[in-house]
């Protein structure tokens, strides 16, 4: 099985070093990474500027990989079309320092890498531990390593969809099960700071406090937030069916003029 | 009523001056766009930085505007949480130089400050014409003026959920009427080239041609190439319910060692 790995959070960090040490027994790992965190990208692509590879040494690993100037998204292009010259049998993406849950998938530069991946027609999956410090990753990588070989054994997944996996930060023995799940909604307030720089003049900072809400039983948040593994299977066709029904009696002929 | 507009070519974009020109009548319009181009940045938001934001008259217009270093998704911020000091009841994003359809949905900067718009439970639209040449942008800056009254007038979106249109480069006369479409897909192919700089490393730079599929007559990409406005409501869900269900039967019990 080869196994093309990529993250958001950069080929330094320690959850891809976890995830790389998991899955190197089960798998031959193409490790292409960016080479700094781009969190929070979303689904970028870089076509304007030209993109490096450069090989180098995982820090804490036997293992080889390449570093580039582009997202996560990038990194998966030039894997499979420059560096793998060949389809991988799956995409990874992660440890992610962070969950990635509901509308956070949108932003979500290690959510991207998967995206990339099922545009391939690949399987793919990314995985995120919910904590921005004090992470253990010992779960997760686990556990990557085993749903890794459940997809190579056969575990099907339609063409373009691929599972955003999510953990609490807890080890594993406190873990209560895996739900599979839907997206929830997590939204944010006061996310914008007006400031003052030396020179006298203004400017703004994101950031803003986490406001949680509409997250029933059946969705990621809750999941994660009740001690769940939670394994949401994504796919990139945006389309509000419902709206779309609904909007075939809308007369448009008046939109024309 | 009042429209925040942004696009992900560049507040100096002819795409953005036709929309606001067209707009200006309808609604008090408040521009904040990016200072240069950012397409293909998906659904980016600036975390890591300090964002500036600096009033300008838009040129060709009598209009004044605040040009952002940010995203189009950090302008619809900035724009309702710093500049505008209140909601905006509409979020309208283009004229895009260039089709947004199908896979196009995810990496598109222009898209992005829809989704960022209905995040907010707003009202939005993006709204692109299928050409990056000699593009006239008449008909669909009067689309989306009408689009807007018609929004004004009560045309009922569910929260979280915004319209994204696309228009063929002809003249108003020659389209042959509006489809409400869901989203289809379209690929890319030989995305990626490797070259060799002056001094003889190698470097990537991603192009392709396109390579249309899977466009059969209700998805947005068969409306545009066959002379209709293709008008696609789309939300950020992006659970694949039907796998969903299907993974309900998965022994997931085995992935906790």
């Amino acid at each position: 099985m080869r196994i093309l790995l990529t993250n958001d959070d950069g080929i330094y960090s320690d959850g891809l070093r976890h995830l790389l040490t998991a899955l190197s027994p089960v798998a031959e790992v193409f490790v292409v990474a960016p080479d700094r965190e781009r969190s929070a990208t979303g689904h970028a692509i870089t076509l304007h500027k030209p993109l490096r590879a450069e090989k180098m040494n995982i820090p804490g690993t036997e293992t080889e990989g390449w570093k580039t100037n582009g997202t996560p998204a990038d990194c998966v292009v030039l894997g499979i079309l420059g560096i793998m010259g060949c389809k991988p049998d799956l995409v990874v993406t992660g440890i992610n320092a962070g969950p990635n849950l509901g509308e956070d998938l949108t932003y979500s530069g290690t959510v991207s890498g998967a995206m990339e991946g099922a545009l391939f027609d690949l399987p793919a999956f990314a995985i995120s531990v919910a904590a921005y410090a004090d992470i253990d990753f010992t779960a997760a990588a686990a556990l990557a390593a085993r749903l890794a070989r459940q997809i190579d054994s056969g575990l099907q997944l339609p063409l373009g969809t691929f599972l955003n996996v999510n953990l609490p930060n807890i080890p594993a023995a406190g873990i209560k099960g895996i739900k599979i799940t839907s997206q929830g909604r997590r939204r944010y307030e006061d996310r914008l700071e007006k400031r003052i720089d030396p020179r006298g003049r203004e400017y703004y900072w994101m950031g803003g406090s986490l406001l949680q809400m509409d997250m029933p039983p059946e969705t990621d948040g809750w999941a994660v937030e009740n001690g769940y593994v939670s394994i949401t299977p994504v796919h990139m066709n945006l389309t509000d069916y419902d709206t779309l029904h609904r909007l075939e009696n809308w007369d448009t002929g008046s939109l024309l003029g």
